[in-house]
């Protein structure tokens, strides 16, 4: 359970329903999940949260699917269950495969894998990997 | 300084030295990074690591440059500053540009905002987001 | 479920009872959190972790419920779901306002995001910052 | 060494010395630290930064210096060094007693260890703590 | 829930069933557990993760309990409940005793608070720590 | 450099003092390391993090040198840089071998890839686990 309330429209304020609308919009669904539900309650945060995250994650030189890998490899490192569901189901929406995944999550695995080892031997930056 | 020698080519012990030389048939250099030499020492570790990347970071299901970016971006999360230096110049060796860097970071900083706001709110999962 | 047992009073040994009256007394409550109880089988650990918080918490150049924010900021990085629950909580009995949490929640992801972009560059300290 | 370019003022283009000055202007002095002039490679990501950073930092329902102390514990927690320096160096210039920063480093201290605890245990939450 | 199927013998192929087979010889049990039908769905994930743990767990210049131990003390550090819970059973069944449970708690709550405390310092190696 | 002075014996209050000869005596040596110099400013919290680490690292259940280790990873996990060599030279001067050294970090890396593996995949605990 939420440590606020996950607020329906008919309980979340005018400037919160704003933002819902926003995020309907965007995504051409009625549907908002519970992590702006939770948000509603700080209306101020929640506009600001969803309309950063509109801008960083449209097409750019990077394209949306590369953009929902790279979200989960930060949700992962950091355990938000919450995220590594929501955004396995976004890059799902967005033409993640099984083969995609599963090379996503070996790289994951790898990449923890060595950080830890070159963390545990505080191994110092060679000089040709400095800009 | 690490906690371990960094061990030169004359140093290193020959099992040591036959991953040296699979490194730099691979990488088509003659240079090895401290990573390695620090893990020299221990020449099975040496061997299961950099066979075990080898095979993690070949083209694949994902193409070599999205692998570099996730690789990054566990990096950043878990604080490895020696990874962020190599990962980000392998990633520049393999066309990343200015452009995507930038991006990359700033998906990077949104899931980390993200993965705070959903977990200090212990927001539930959308039974949609379940598979 | 825990990976040991939460023991009631009945159950926890006079030890571990002695300080589930010290929390008592201190909190002017019956109840004992399941946190304590279960450290309950190792008495000694129950009573050092105790005594420790009750000194680290007591009012003293930072007043109580600043502490309580302090905490929750790391609880909520360190992505510990009871911790979370159980100083928000805590918070709130000393009069935290839903306004406070919003900013508390603000500034928690804020951080979160410059943490993670200064580690992805590898910023180095301005002189000016060192004491 | 960062990852990217340090920009002085004259290597900064048009739109990142626009954000220079508006940092110039709100903190009321000529030094730009390295964190802003790393980003600066990235117009568009220094300015979202730097706003929202004026926006989640100004005086509201908590204080200024209380937004400081919370800032470092999250900083503290994530292993930022430079967020370190330089929001502890913020802190003292906002009032910061050595008496305030002792309490904070030991409630910061304290949660990482009752975090480490309640995670080991896998304790569950108790239903007096959920809203 | 998972964000993968938990596949049965049944729904696992024929490469996966292979290594549920090295992992019931090894392990003298029926039982396969559900990271390993959570990672069935990717054999090749599947087999190189079985394969590197079983030469990673096997006994050596530390025996297997104390290799439980570090496990877990990794994965609690990682907040990775399936790992703590799968891991503390393991230790458990290789003769863990409550008594060596607690002081593991122990050290993982007092190494968690030193962390932060020489992290919050940002303390600088003694020259004699190093190598 | 540290964000606080490293306080010499001269520098020292006589409070502070009183730990550096409870840990001299304790060490059988007269050095002093950075970290408890950082925490004299704040005599109680140096006094409380010492004992508190004389308690929990005395030989007990486990041994010394299984303390140590734990330490490590936790360390480890936690990038905590100053921890790493401080706890790795101490680990050495209780005796770990070099293999040992290599094992550790074996272990240490198997976990920290299981864990964002189990993470990743959200994996729920089996019922057997359960205690």
């Amino acid at each position: 359970m939420p440590v606020v309330p996950i607020l329906s429209d008919e309980a979340a304020g005018a400037d919160a329903l704003a933002t819902f609308d926003a995020i309907r919009a965007a995504r051409e669904t009625d549907y908002i999940n519970n992590f702006w539900r939770a948000l509603a309650r700080d209306p101020a945060l929640l506009q600001a949260t969803w309309e950063r995250l509109s801008v960083v994650m449209a097409p750019g030189a990077l394209d949306p699917l590369t953009k929902e890998l790279i979200y989960i490899a930060v949700s992962v490192t950091n355990a938000c269950g919450y995220c590594i569901h929501s955004h396995t189901a976004a890059a799902r929406a967005k033409g993640m495969t099984d083969a995609q995944h599963g090379e996503l999550l070996a790289v994951i695995a790898m990449a923890s894998q060595t950080n830890a080892l070159a963390t545990a031997l505080q191994v110092e930056t060679d000089d040709r990997f400095r800009a």
